[in-house]
């Protein structure tokens, strides 16, 4: 067990890392644990609603943000993600993959994790043609037949990132209709590259050592149809489940009030871990900001 | 009197700015009505917390934001301040010094104003010495005497500006000691061209065509210090007055719940003419973002 921290940040995405920024320059003591830099910013193709970037690739703000948290000096532990946040008499206990750390404070900005499917082949075909993530792996797809499951703004975003590298992309959406931004939409349905499958359930996941196929019951037919990549795009859920005794709505995801207090005194959470509406990096960033401000005041008004 | 807009938006700095993006990526039929773009932002020097710019000056910022709001067909109007908005029968009313307009919803980011000393000739030197934005005035202020009032983060900011550009910067600041940020605070108790006069209280602001002194109350002794330039950092009021029947707090700040709604049913508010306590860049963009968003919403259920 090491010194009592100030402040544990979990998760360093675009909330974490602009919490530990606003914390650095508070001189709070304070420490980020994160599995990875950027969250899912990392995984967004082209990005032209953070504000002061008309246009830039997911990865490439993510490294603006890294360099940034970087040039504070303060204790990041990668590659290390949270199994427990509990509270124990005025002290936030944190135990992750590696260790355990103790702080006065904590915001919890663990971000979301992928939807899975939940069908047969998906977990044989992970990672064998099957990925959760366009910007991550599409570029292992050129000139070949894809399948991007999912019709909101991330399945759109992934069908534009992929129809400037395979040779086809179908859009297989499970709603009669495309949801997601209007100036999306109408970039996917004007291309010749992506095909858009409405009112198409997925079934199967078909392949021998990697992917070769995918099953889809239409409105009448079921069919397979032969591709060589399947971008699974239907959903997040919230990295929430290590956090103990915090207040969740339906989704699992935590309970914030506007100041981003969640229900236990001296833990916050910011991004979208919380319940707040939207899932936008520039409204993470500004959540980030303010639960290392309410978490300053916290610090600020009690003894240890 | 013009067609009805979906969307009028009151202000131009980082909330307004951003809720404008938004809204036109949502292809939003969207005006934005402003005396100025950057709001604030343009007033900061060095601005090391908004999540991916390390390091940046504030007007430079705001050529960003300002950029990436033309990108966008959206209604511009500039010069132009609102002086009444108010609802009728499902529909928003916006007077301005030029016109009238209508709308289906409205966001408020009008932001703040300087707040004044009310002392003797802070009106008549007002322009001639006595300034209230050091990023705009400072640099005519290159090796003379110049005296910041105030000991907040934007006094703090001003001084650490005026020290490059001026001989010697006095701080006058009427509390024991200095407020803001701790790195800012060290920097300009580090500063050997800055003196900081605490507990002292400014009585009059001398001069002739120009300002000459600065007349200070201390804990014994009344004394004209001899500058040449005045910096007023004495806080901020909201542009909240022209916003007929919304609920405001006692400092005349909007009052929004967390998802940016005002008391008036597609009224919308955000940034720092609202009640949010802190008041920062990047949470005004995440506000702005937000609130827009919330008024996408509010379109969509609606029928006008």
């Amino acid at each position: 067990m090491e010194d009592i921290y100030d402040l544990i940040i979990i998760g360093a995405g675009p909330a974490g890392i602009t919490a530990a920024v606003y914390a650095a320059r508070k001189k709070i003591n304070c420490m980020v644990i994160t599995k990875d830099i950027g969250g899912q910013a990392a995984w967004s193709g082209d990005i032209e609603n953070y504000t002061g970037y008309q246009f830039i690739a997911g990865p490439e703000l993510v490294a603006k943000f890294e360099e940034h948290l970087r040039k504070y000096s303060i204790v990041l532990k990668e590659n290390e993600g949270a199994s427990l946040v509990t509270k124990k008499e005025n002290i936030v206990f944190v135990r992750t993959s590696k260790g355990s750390y103790r702080a006065k404070a904590a915001i919890i900005a663990s971000g979301k994790k992928s939807r899975q499917l939940g069908i047969p082949g998906e977990q044989e075909f992970k990672n064998k043609g099957l990925t959760y993530c366009a910007t991550c792996d599409g570029p292992l797809f050129a000139k070949k037949d894809v399948a991007v499951i999912g019709g909101g703004n991330s399945a759109l975003d992934a069908a534009l990132q992929l129809m400037r590298i395979a040779k086809r992309v179908y859009v297989i959406n499970s709603t009669a209709g495309l949801s997601g931004d209007e100036v999306m939409r109408e970039k996917v349905l004007e291309s010749k590259i992506i095909s858009v499958l409405n009112n198409a359930q997925v079934s199967a996941i078909e392949g021998e050592k990697f992917v070769t196929g995918i099953k889809i019951k239409g409105e009448a037919k079921e069919e397979t149809l032969p591709v060589q990549g399947i971008f699974v795009e239907i959903g997040l859920m919230p990295n929430s489940d290590f956090a103990e005794g915090l207040a969740k709505n339906d989704f699992g995801e935590i309970k914030v009030d506007c100041h981003n207090r969640t229900n236990i005194e001296g833990i916050f959470a910011a991004g979208d871990v919380t319940d707040v509406p939207e899932k936008q990096i520039i409204i993470a960033a500004g959540e980030g900001a303010k639960a290392s401000l309410s978490a300053f005041r916290y610090l600020a008004q009690h003894r240890f």
